[in-house]
């Protein structure tokens, strides 16, 4: 490709995070499912607002939070999402444009309104979400920049997209594009519940498609049927060229080929909350992967850039990454 | 009073803060004053926007700042201020709302947007502000609740709403109010340029109705044209019961009748962004002096309250206030 050409271009929620702190009790009190992504509709989620505490709002949504990071790490990266014309979205383009991603997808001018995510985070520092998708949900082939595409190293789908219907025809359309032009395909499979809504086109589109797989143990878990940690990194092995395999505090394993390697977590500071943890890691593995590291580095600038995401409330970095990874032996010369 | 007695009512500008970090160069190319509260019209608010880093959204204004404070604490509140009937007017809303306080003002469903403070943190921490005021400077008269007024043992008035003409009558109003209920007022002087843009009528606010006076050294230098520490200690004395003038990292002096109490600033872990450190100790202070707090308590409480503000981005705080001065020794028993 010409000097046009980016690292990363990513595909997933346009969405806007409310990110209030709460109490085991309130999950309860609205029949929560601790830890996991639940969506709702408007109505829903204006009531969930009027009885959540105060709250900070920023830009998130899985795999924009990714390209976020990337870009803070000085990868060149793209966003491919849609929003509403009102104030949320306009929050969103500019957060994503500031980074310095491209961002070309056209805004809904009717229809439901940008899609929010309220993020609830109980003193663990867990976080618990519930969705209104709203003109996120709207993503089609239209959408598809494919010259945005074919411009990317690698094209990172977000699983969560998966309940958009509309959206799995992007994927798919997106993922052609990519190979056509000779690109990657990376997924996250974003949730446990997500995937067991969908486990059956997960598995196709991975089998199909994947090359690069995000998956923590219960997405792992939800997708293959089996809690076997054995027998998960043996179906990984046959399923996709690399799997990224999380496990929390607990590191991540990588799985290429015949190699298995094991990372650690870093924790720069105390856990303040956990949203953004996966997709920071997505971002830094990814970062790596795109400037010639090792697979062993990538999982490190993977967790590093975790590690910053959950010192703080929000997903997105607050500190420069690039920066952070430089103290640090993993990023690769010149990259 | 009624069983409705409240401890602060706070008057201030209802704003939403939008803050991204950003480093020198961004301010002087922008000719920004850093540490300064600047304010600007909706058009330089959206080129600034339009070129500032991404953000991080949560309600703000310097007094809604402090209530938000007092609340965590445990304090019972109110607020007087102006939104507009839009995205960032719901999102203050809420969030004063859900901290507990009172909140009786109505909308503007007319005229300019919801105000906004685009606030650029430094590498140094320091915060340099761009105001908005919007529908906040449309507060008058008839938005001071004299019911409100009446029920809280202090009204807390910020000081920046001296930049909205019609804001002036609404702070003699309440002052008027509140003194004829035999409650105390008590007023923050914000910002050294909103001194010098209306030292008159400042000086004549603090002497005819001012008990409880918040200074940072630059603001006092600019009421009293002194730089002297002797000379505006003695002039304290004269002008207010109570002054606690406060000096950054060095701390705090509080100046009442004869006494002088030196109080030590505190710091919970880095320094990350400084906006609202004035604004929280006021609330520490304030939530002491409303606790039968002795007045060095009151200093610790708010020294507290400010060094969980500056801990994070954003001025209101993160940490239940209430549960950190319970493991200080400063908290009034049965407060």
């Amino acid at each position: 490709m010409q000097s046009g050409t980016l690292d990363v271009v990513g595909i997933g929620n346009a969405i806007v995070d409310v990110i209030a702190s709460t109490d085991d009790d309130f999950l309860a009190k609205h029949g929560m499912n601790k830890g996991a992504m639940t969506l709702v509709d408007e109505m829903q989620a204006e009531i969930i607002y009027a009885e959540m505490g105060p709250t900070l709002v920023n830009s998130g949504g899985s795999a924009a939070n990714t390209i976020a990071g990337i870009a803070s790490f000085g990868g060149r990266t793209g966003f491919i999402g849609k929003v509403r014309d009102d104030a949320l979205g306009t929050e969103f383009r500019h957060d994503i444009v500031a980074v310095g991603a491209q961002f070309t997808t056209m805004p809904a001018t009717s229809g439901p309104a940008t899609a929010r995510c309220l993020v609830l985070v109980t003193p663990d520092s867990q976080r618990t979400m519930n969705t209104f998708l709203g003109a996120s949900a709207g993503l089609g082939a239209d959408d598809v920049d494919a010259e945005l595409v074919r411009s990317a190293h690698i094209t990172y789908l977000e699983g969560y997209l998966y309940d958009a219907p509309s959206a799995q025809t992007a994927f798919h359309l997106a993922a052609e594009i990519a190979h056509a032009a000779g690109r990657r395909i990376a997924l996250t499979l974003s949730d446990p519940f997500c995937v067991n809504r969908h486990r059956d086109a997960f598995l196709q589109l991975v089998n199909r498609h994947v090359d690069v797989l995000f998956a923590n143990y219960a997405e792992a878990t939800a997708l293959l049927q089996t809690d076997d940690r054995a027998a998960i990194v043996e179906r990984l092995r046959t399923l996709t060229d690399v799997a990224a395999l999380t496990f929390g505090e607990d590191g991540s394993l990588i799985v290429a080929g015949d190699a298995a390697i094991e990372i650690r977590a870093m924790r720069l500071k105390s856990v303040v909350d956990t949203t953004g943890a996966g997709d920071l890691y997505a971002a830094g593995f990814l970062f790596g992967l795109t400037h010639g590291a090792s697979l062993h580095d990538c999982g490190h600038l993977g967790s590093l850039a975790a590690g910053e995401a959950i010192s703080h409330y929000g997903a997105r970095p607050q500190t420069n990454l690039r920066e952070l990874a430089e103290k640090s032996t993993f990023l690769p010369s010149g990259g």
